[in-house]
């Protein structure tokens, strides 16, 4: 077999054995596939897509390239949720303590973030003395001690995708249904996950523009979980503005402590309670959704959430004074009040636009050792569909600098909407699958 | 401008700048531009294709990559003939002299072969002696001694071109229009031409397969050479089967040496004098093809051309006498007949088997640094439509290795056809553009 014949056959949109598929990801391993013949190959599956088959297949030896992680010790359903990525999106952070106050033992593998914000272990890592940096082994016998734990990625998961997804990244390659697909379901099912809810969103501040992308994507990474004897579900979810107030690193640890202390801002509380109650339905510890969300807002009302939380920051060696004073966080130097210019109602705060500011701000990072700010973001004073006055103030921005602070004011401003007339209810959730 | 944006914007189907494909090439030679984006980019071009004005651009830019010839001290109009690739395909060999005999100076730059056979350069190789690694000032001087010479390719001309080959040929990015013609155009151009005809093959033994394909080569060509303000034009013609009786490198120094002699093969014969007539006339001196073409056969028949042959060969340091003495080529160790099955006429000798049989004999290289035996290669005694009985020898088969003789005779056999009924006169050259 040669590598050229398998690019070859891709570009005339033929169909890939699995011995093929195998070949080819052994190759990118094993170095006989040189990047430049990956990178034409990639381009060729975007123009040509992949059949469920040979998308299986690429799932499957993109699992055996690396460790599979084995959290059968935990106990027969290990459950674990994916979110596409988002504006504001802190709900990992919220489920981790709701769903273990819940009496679900969870240990979480997540990743540092490449993009506008942080990833969760970037925003987890603003609590200072936090320490993601678990062994499986640390893993598995945190949550058997406490119920809960959260650990960065290990390089040794799914490393064919690590190299496909940086080449990916610079050759124009990133959007092809098969390669996302094969990537989110490979690394969720080397984790150790058996069930998932992905949280698929659409919209201006997801990569996905529109709900219809948002379905195909959602029913292709169940169907390959499926082979895989494993059930994903997903949530399809709206991403046209940021999800909740706040926008940032330690912002989003507090809008996460917030919410569990039960200031709950509707979206966030919607989306929340749809991923918890569908993994709730799955582990068989409620038998009806509202059953499942009763069980939820009880742990929020009752502490119990928020006492989980404060257990996972100090097992990981966090400082969970924080849940109480929220100036222990690292504090930004600059703020700057951007205010409305006339009366009425907020229409719309993009989230693209609040993401791009937030990046000028710091809170992001564009390369994989670029160093984060975790102060500087966005906290929104007003979202949809609040009545604003005219100089009241809509949105802060945060930053150790002023001058990005002056960048990232008219970006900010320019995606902010306000109308005479109060918007109707929008939809957060769009469809489960 | 960033790299991975031009890759994108060529697999949404936009058109570059001229501007933006000036900096990729730049990028190319540079570095800024990795390989796998390279790679990436030519696979979106061979979905997306190119507009004229892009390969337009495109191939200036890749002019300009390296040194240009300037052969002006020759004169005011440098002829050139340029060969898709072809089997059996020795017109340079025979031209070169045929158009000195004509008056028409020629100083020829031509490449090694990757190939079935080698190329130009390898076959004339083959004459014990011959040198072809001249310097620019070396050729001129030969062709004002003596009125013709021949040099392999230097380095410094299109090495963005050179470049992109090696990337393309790996990466299964060969077969797009805008990208053969710019390579061509671009060669030819920086090596000094004015003028040049194409002879622009199709068929079993060509990588174009149809004529209306090598058409539109042909045209997108043209064109491209209008765009640098220079004329070409373009013979298509068929390579379903091979041109004239031997294919191999010492070979087709025989047969073109049998050609000045007076022995011409009617397919051999009708391309050559199209092409060598297209270039007196473009030349000025003839006003007719039917001029063109007597002087043509004149040159042929009162010597004069073989004398030509003979004045390079010494010109160059190869031994004349071969001229008269065949033996002292190399002589293969090894040599096997293949004979005809039954009565009939000859229907068909594939060319692409016949190149695989050759290849499998050792007359080609598939990597650069390969070894060529020059004295490897096929003899056929019965060409298409001629009378054939059996037991017959059809094919005679060179080589230094019994067991490449033992893989290459099925592969031949295989690409025989005898009919009962003579066949037609078949088309040689299909068009002229």
């Amino acid at each position: 077999m040669r590598i050229v014949d398998l690019i070859e056959k891709k570009k005339k949109g033929l169909e890939h054995t699995k011995e093929e598929i195998k070949y080819f990801v052994d190759s990118i391993m094993n170095g006989t596939a040189a990047d430049y013949q990956i990178s034409a190959w990639l381009m060729a599956v975007c123009f040509q897509g992949m059949t469920i088959d040979e998308t299986a297949y690429f799932t499957e030896a993109i699992i055996n390239s690396g460790e599979r992680i084995d959290l059968s010790s935990l106990g027969t359903h290990i459950a674990d949720k994916h979110s596409t990525g988002g504006v504001g999106d802190k709900i990992t952070i919220i489920l981790i303590p709701l769903l273990a106050a819940c009496g679900v033992p969870v240990a979480k593998l997540s990743g540092k973030g490449l993009g506008h914000t942080g990833g969760t272990i970037d925003k987890l890592e603003s609590i200072p003395g936090f320490r993601t940096e678990l062994t499986v082994d640390e893993l598995i016998q945190k949550v058997k001690d406490t119920g809960l734990a959260i650990g960065s990625q290990t390089k040794n998961l799914t490393p064919a995708d690590g190299k496909l997804y940086a080449l990916r990244d610079v050759t124009a390659t990133v959007d092809s249904m098969p390669l996302i697909a094969s990537s989110v379901v490979s690394k969720k099912i080397a984790s150790g996950a058996d069930f998932v809810v992905l949280d698929v969103k659409y919209g201006s501040g997801a990569f996905i523009k529109t709900p219809e992308k948002a379905i195909e994507l959602s029913e292709l990474m169940v169907q390959l979980a499926q082979r895989q004897e494993k059930k994903f579900n997903a949530v399809i979810s709206s991403m046209e503005q940021p999800l909740g107030r706040m926008v940032g690193n330690s912002l989003e640890i507090i809008e996460s402590i917030e919410f569990l202390k039960g200031s709950m801002p509707d979206d966030l509380k919607e989306l929340t309670l749809k991923i918890g109650a569908l993994t709730l339905l799955h582990l068989g510890k409620a038998s009806t959704e509202t059953e499942a969300v009763s069980l939820l807002t009880d742990a929020i009302n009752s502490g119990k959430a928020l006492e989980y939380l404060k257990k996972l920051i100090i097992s990981q060696g966090g400082n969970a004074d924080v849940l109480y004073n929220y100036s222990l966080f690292k504090q930004p130097l600059y703020k700057k009040e951007i205010k409305a210019e006339t009366d009425g109602y907020i229409k719309n705060i993009d989230a693209y636009k609040t993401a791009f500011a937030c990046k000028l701000l710091g809170a992001g990072r564009e390369k994989k050792d670029d160093e984060i700010d975790y102060s500087a973001g966005v906290v929104l004073n007003k979202i949809y569909s609040e009545k604003v006055y005219k100089d009241e103030v809509i949105a802060t921005l945060y930053s150790d600098s002023q001058e990005k602070i002056n960048q990232a004011v008219p970006i900010l401003k320019s995606g902010v909407e306000i109308t005479t007339q109060k918007p109707e209810k929008r939809i957060i959730v769009y469809k489960t699958i």
